[in-house]
C-alpha cells in the first residue's frame, strides 16, 4: 500500500468514506478501545461486534507491529473458571509516527505515540543554503536525541510526516529533497510524507493550538513568499492540484510587475517581503521575519501590504466560506493597528453572515511544521485516519516534558 | 436521530468519518453486498467478517424498513444437508428517497429505489407567486403520479431531499417555505432535508451528468440572481455559514453600487439579469434565461457580464483548487464566444498548474435539482453516506423509462 517511494498527503477532505477498508474501520474501532486502557480479547469482540477470528487477527497484527503489547495475566484478570483472560494495551515506549519540519534555516522534529500522545519536540538551526544531505543528518541525529532523551524505541515507526519549504509538486521525481526522502525512508524503515510546511503548519493549529482550534481555517503566511493552507473539517485540504489557499498568486492588479510564476500583478510582488523591503529601499536585508516586522521603516509598506492581503484573504474565505484565519510570518508580529488592517479589509469583503464570525488572530504554536509531519502520517494511515482530527487538547500536558 | 423538524443539509466535506457509527459502517457494507444480488446471510456473514448475531440484526432491520426481502427459498438455494439457505434482496418497489425541486415556476420531483436507482422523474409548472401550501399540493401529486407510474410503494420513504431557491439559513424557523416541510413530513412519513436548488444542481452534476461527473466541482449560476455551490470529492461543501462558492457577493468594484446584502461592488449588481437588462434599456422583462441568452441586444452587457464572472470564478478556483466549472442559467445558453470570454477570463487568473486542468462546460442535466435532493438524502443518512459519491451512470439506463 505504501510503495510509492514519496508518500503524499493526498488526503483530500471527504476522501476518507470510500479510501478506508471495513478491515481498517474494524483496526481503528480496536485501536479507540485500546486507547482507553486495557482490554481483554473477549472484550473488545463484545464491544466491537467483530468475530473472534477478526479481533484475533487484528491484535496479532498490532502486537507484531509493537503498537501493541500483550500484559502479563495478572490475579485480577482471571476469568470465573477457565485460563486467564489476557489483555492487551497499546505501547508507550514506541514511537508510532515522526514528524520533521525542513526550514530554510534549521529542522524542527516531533514524536508521537500509539496513543497519539506527542512525546515531545526538539528544534535545531543550521546555516542558510545547507545541501539536503546534510539537513537529513541533522534531522535524523534531532530524532535520535529526542528518542533518548525521553527513553521510547524507535523501531518501525507507522510513518515520518515531514514538512518542506515551497510547493510540493505531484510527481515529485525532480524535487530537490528526493535524497532526504530516501535518506529518511531508509534509515527509520517507514513510509515518508511530504507536504510543504506552512500547509502542515495550518493543520497543526486545528489539533494544538493552545486555544481549541477550529475545524476548518485558513492560515496565511507572509514572509519571503505567501502561501498557507486550507483545513476542512481537521483534514488539510490540497485541492486538485495541491495548491488551495495559496494565495501568493491571486491577480491584484490588472498591468502589475510580472511574477515568476509567468502572471502579472500577483500579491506576492506587491505584499510580499522583497516589495516591502524594495519600496523602502532595504534591499539586501537578510534579517528573520520578526525583526522586520518591528522596523519602522517597513511600516508604510507593512500597513498597505496588509490591506492588500486582507482583500484577497476576505475574498478567499468568501469562496471557502471559512471563518478563521491565522496569520504566520511577518503578519504574526506586526503592531495591532497593523493587523487590524488586515482584519478590516477581510471583513469589508465579506458577506454578514460571515462577517460577524470571522475571527483572525497571529500563530503562536511552535514547532508547528513538525507536530503538522505527526498529523499528516495520521491522516495518510488508514488506521489512523480518524485520530488526530478536530483533537482535544492532550498535547498541551505533554508540552512541560518537552 | 432525524427528530429536529427540518433536517439540513449538514454533510460537509470530511465530516463522514466520525459521525458514522460502526453499525451503520457495518450496514453500509451489508448493503454494498445486497446491491450486486441476493445473498444469504451466512455469505453476508463470511464476506464482512461480522458476526452472526450482528449480520441477522442488521438484515431484520432491514426487512422491517422494506429495504430488503427475504426470497423464496428454492431447490438451487439448499445447502448440502441443512434447512434451505434463505437468500436476502433488496427490493425494487419501494421508494427509498424521494426529491424535489422547488423553483420559482414549477416543481421537480424523482424517486429513487433501495439499489440506487433513479426510478423515474417529473416535472410540473405553475404561475409565479403561488404560496408555499399550494406548491406542496403540486409536488406532492407529482410524487404520487410518479409513483403509480412506476408502480413502486412510497410508504416510509429513507427521507425527502428539497431544494429551494434563495438562501436556506441555518436556523430556519422563519424560512417562508416551513409549512412545506411540516407537510411533506407529516404526509409522507419521512424526515426532510432542505438545501438551496442550486446546490443540489451542483451535487447532481457530479453524480448524474451525461459524461462521468468530476468529483469536485464549482457550480455557477446567472440569472435574476447569480448563485451556486461547492462539491469536494463528490459531497456537497457548504462552509461554515452555508455559503461557499456563492459568488454573488464578491466585490468587483471598491465603490460600486449598494447591493441589498449591505455591501457595495457585488458581482450581482454588475452581472445578474436585471443589471444586463438595465443596461439594454430592457426593465420589465419577464422572459425565461434562454431566451434571454439569445437577444441581440443583451450582447454586449452579457459578453462584458461574462468577463466580470469569469474573473470571479478564477479567483474562487484558486483558492479552492478546484479546476471544474459547470455554468448553468444565463450562461448554459450564451454563444460560444461569450463563454469563450468567460473562460478566458477565469483562465487568467489561475496559476499555469492549474490553467492547464481547467475545464468549463454548461449544464445540461435535466430536472437537476430534484436528482440533487436524492443524493441529499443519501448523503444524510448515516446507513448510506457511502453511495451516490462519485457514482457510476447507472442513471442513463434509466432515463429511458421516464
Amino acid at each position: 500500500m505504501m510503495t510509492s517511494p514519496v508518500g503524499r498527503s493526498g488526503v483530500d477532505a471527504g476522501a476518507a468514506p470510500r479510501q478506508v477498508s471495513l478491515r481498517s474501520v474494524h483496526v481503528e474501532q480496536v485501536l479507540a478501545l485500546l486507547r482507553s486502557g486495557p482490554v481483554s480479547r473477549a472484550e473488545l469482540g463484545a464491544r466491537t461486534a467483530l468475530s473472534r477470528a477478526t479481533i484475533s487477527s487484528i491484535v496479532g497484527d498490532l502486537i507484531d507491529q509493537g503498537i501493541a503489547v500483550n500484559l502479563p495475566p495478572g490475579p485480577d484478570r482471571r476469568a470465573g473458571s477457565g485460563r486467564p483472560a489476557q489483555a492487551v494495551a497499546l505501547s508507550q515506549h514506541r514511537v508510532r509516527s515522526v514528524g520533521v519540519d525542513f526550514r530554510l534555516d534549521g529542522a524542527s522534529v516531533a514524536l508521537a505515540d500509539p496513543l497519539q500522545q506527542v512525546t515531545g519536540t526538539i528544534s535545531r538551526t543550521h546555516r542558510r543554503g545547507l545541501n539536503w544531505q546534510d539537513r537529513t543528518t541533522i534531522a535524523l541525529e534531532a530524532i535520535r536525541t529526542l528518542c533518548a532523551r525521553h527513553g521510547v524505541d524507535l523501531a518501525a515507526p507507522q510513518g515520518i510526516g515531514v514538512g518542506v519549504p515551497g510547493p510540493v509538486p505531484l510527481t515529485p521525481s525532480g524535487a530537490p529533497w528526493r535524497v532526504m526522502v530516501h535518506r529518511l525512508q531508509d534509515e527509520l524503515a517507514a513510509p515518508v510524507y511530504v507536504d510543504n510546511n506552512l500547509r502542515l503548519s495550518a493543520l497543526a493549529e486545528t489539533i494544538w493550538s493552545t486555544r481549541p482550534g477550529p475545524a476548518s481555517l485558513l492560515y496565511f503566511h507572509l514572509g519571503r513568499g505567501i502561501g498557507g493552507g486550507v483545513v476542512i473539517d481537521g483534514r488539510l485540504y490540497r485541492g486538485a492540484t495541491g495548491s488551495a489557499g495559496e494565495l501568493g498568486h491571486v491577480t491584484v492588479t490588472e498591468n502589475g510587475p510580472r511574477c515568476h510564476c509567468g502572471k502579472h500583478g500577483c500579491l506576492e510582488q506587491h505584499a510580499a517581503l522583497p516589495a516591502l523591503l524594495r519600496r523602502a529601499g532595504l534591499t539586501g536585508d537578510r534579517r528573520a521575519v520578526d525583526q522586520v516586522a518591528a522596523d519602522p521603516r517597513l511600516a508604510g509598506p507593512l500597513h498597505d501590504a496588509a490591506g492588500l492581503c486582507g482583500r484577497v484573504v476576505g475574498d478567499a474565505l468568501a469562496a471557502l466560506d471559512i471563518c478563521h484565519v491565522i496569520v504566520g510570518g511577518i503578519l504574526a508580529h506586526v503592531p495591532d493597528d497593523t493587523l487590524t488592517r488586515f482584519t478590516d479589509a477581510a471583513r469589508e469583503r465579506l458577506l454578514p453572515s460571515i462577517r460577524g464570525a470571522l475571527q483572525i488572530r497571529p500563530s503562536t504554536l511552535q514547532d508547528a511544521g513538525a507536530l503538522g509531519g505527526l498529523a499528516l502520517v495520521h491522516h495518510n494511515t488508514p488506521v489512523l485516519q480518524g485520530y488526530l482530527v478536530r483533537a482535544s487538547t492532550s498535547y498541551e500536558s505533554t508540552q512541560q516534558s518537552r
